[in-house]
């Protein structure tokens, strides 16, 4: 087993051979890599197996136990998320800028690969497929580092892949996995300053708080969303409710469902049961402040914790708030600047909740289910940033990009 | 006297003012504030008494002691700066892209203010006014922790821009100064997550070396700069020399100086006596290999440390190297990824060098002196960053911003 040192020295390397490759040699290495998914499927799925196991024996059921569940068609659709990322557009090489100074030099801004990027993620194993595409694509090499539970189908994915990595002709190591699970080697990687690049937490919000606190290496936040929904006083209801419902019951799991939705007084009475009833059909909890307990058959009386609270459950908590100030005000007080969406027909409202509130995403008149790459249109998404350095909101391949200034000179020198 | 998180509550309040300011707003006072460093420049001058007595009384002389001295023209330059800043482009608002989602989503990605910006300095007390009027262009709040020697120059300036910041009707605490200098207040910065989007050391490489592995905010790592020039095989003497003389000796004090020289062995013997001839006209002191002490007279031999060097000084290490190979991996060895050039005539090889060295600036044919906000056509500069997450090689105004998405709905759920 391999030091993460050694793995960060190995990846340095193969990194200078990355940034050489033509688009066209990452994209055959793509589609290579899917095949040999494809075709090895059955060695990947005995792999699993034994993860499955270890997992059964230590009592995972349910839809963690399913997570890491890979079969046939769920090995497909690694290969073909390879495949999706081989059609996109590359990145590297993009102009950003390209100016002529008064002296005759030309300077071009031109997007370049980060180099080397870490990984620590806690996620099903198809993530490692997933990071690989986005990494090699932009011409960085990867260290992963996933979670004990998915060891050795994370072991025979990299295996795989590896293998295609060499037939053709590129270095084994653009793709690398720490196999050592323990705390230490995740510690180990935040202090890599001299190999990676950027580290980047993906998982619950207690992993990415010890990396942010504790990496030395520049860090890609993903997000903790407590995301909100503000239906204004000018809101029309056709849009209000099913905003409302999609944002919360779509899908309860994700950083981008709402957690708090906030309801204008003077629509409160109009609006509210209908809320009410319409969450229901979908099992919703509702924990409200006095008025909405009084309009809610069934809510419950929400505490101070639950505007904290990102439920990721079939949980909302709802609040009647005075004014629209009051609803930018809760949101900066509770809001994690993840997603937040305003409701309303009224022009200087939407325009007023857009430029004060502080989020990755503001939204007026939709679901905050649509932060996401794929629905942002970047074709691929390696998380949701809630930082504001670099990259902030759903990260594509740009955002696995940094830049370099080339200039153009013809003897030019300092005056 | 705050503590340092009575100033982050302070300026996280002044930063939700300031993202609601017009341009014109914030041009009008940072011409007021201009104005101010005048009319009360007798002000700023008694208190920098205070520093220069200090710093007399600590036997602090020579070009240390100039760079804490203010007099009417150095505060005349400040409110200078001040009223350039005013006429840059306010880069707040500019859409990076703005799409129309197949859903009829329309998504805006727009500039916004970072927030609070911390700043972590040891410069000269200029730095104060010159970090300001950047912040507040781009609606940023800014929190300034300069040195000891400074102290009263810094609080009389902050003060006098205080005073112009409430004759503007804008909150004072746009800008406030640590008063504690001690290492407890850097410290209580670096760990100001909850107040501060982004830190920013400015000084020498034990504070910033210090701020990157310790800050858990953000940090905008500004540079390191082992610089270098490569004389190609294929290069023109009369470019070759003139670069190579300016990039040592224009400025040796700064990060984008020259530090190592590299040449071809091809052209060794024609040019590096000519080269330590020009050299020995700014009495540069030469540090090289085997070849370099035959073909100079007078110069030292280099140890392994000499490439490692950032002399900042009259000091110039100087290697021959066989090929473009060679020089591409000894700056990938020795290099800060700052500011590297190839001095060459030869196309293929220009193309390689600027393609294969990874450095946030790379030059064919012109002095490393040119990495600099204003040489670049920024107008302004708060740092030269050497690190590849969010900005790399010169940060003016844009790089002092973030982005957010701001989604056009009009009933969108997801599907």
């Amino acid at each position: 087993m391999l030091s993460t040192n050694q793995l960060g020295e190995n990846a340095k390397e193969a990194s200078k051979a990355l940034i050489r490759l033509s688009t066209d040699q990452k994209n055959k290495a793509l589609q290579l890599a899917a095949d040999y998914l494809t075709s090895q499927a059955d060695f990947i799925i005995q792999a699993n197996a034994r993860d499955m196991d270890a997992a059964e024996a230590n009592q995972v059921t349910g839809a963690l136990l399913d997570r890491l569940r890979l079969d046939a068609s769920r090995i497909e659709g690694m290969a073909t998320g390879l495949r999706e990322v081989a059609l996109l557009d590359d990145p590297v090489g993009e102009a950003l800028s390209m100016k002529n100074r008064p002296n005759g030099l030309q300077i071009a801004q031109v997007r370049v690969p980060l180099g080397v990027v870490g990984i620590i993620y806690e996620s099903r194993p198809n993530v490692t497929a997933d990071a690989f595409a986005l990494c090699l694509k932009t011409g960085n090499a990867v260290i992963l580092r996933g979670g004990k539970e998915a060891i050795h189908s994370n072991k025979a994915i990299v295996h795989v892949i590896q293998q295609a990595l060499k037939e053709a002709g590129i270095p084994d190591a653009a793709i690398q996995l720490v196999e050592d699970t323990s705390r230490d080697s995740a510690v180990a990687m935040m202090k890599m300053n001299q190999y990676l690049d950027v580290l980047i937490p993906r998982g619950g919000a207690g992993l990415i708080q010890t990396v942010v606190a504790n990496s030395q290496v520049p860090v890609l936040e993903t997000g903790v969303g407590n995301c909100h929904t503000f239906i204004d006083e000018f809101a029309d209801p056709q849009k209000a409710i099913p905003i409302a419902v999609n944002a919360k019951t779509h899908r309860p799991g994700v950083c981008n469902a709402m957690e708090t939705l906030l309801v204008h007084q003077s629509v409160a009475e109009a609006m509210l049961p209908e809320i009410g009833e319409a969450m229901k059909k979908y099992k919703v909890e509702i924990r409200g402040d006095k008025t909405v307990t009084s309009l809610i058959k069934d809510a419950l009386p929400a505490t101070e914790e639950d505007w904290r609270t990102e439920y990721l459950d079939m949980i909302l908590a709802v609040k009647v708030v005075g004014s629209l100030q009051e609803a930018i005000d809760h949101i900066a007080e509770y809001g994690t600047k993840h997603s937040e969406a305003i409701v309303t027909e009224n022009y200087s409202n939407a325009q007023r909740f857009l430029h004060e509130v502080d989020a990755a995403a503001v939204y007026v008149n939709a679901s905050t289910r649509f932060t996401d790459g794929y629905e942002f249109g970047f074709g691929a998404e390696i998380g949701i940033s809630t930082q504001k350095l670099h990259a902030r909101g759903p990260m594509g391949l740009k955002e696995l990009t940094s830049t370099k200034y080339v200039v153009y000179g013809n003897g030019q020198i300092r005056g």
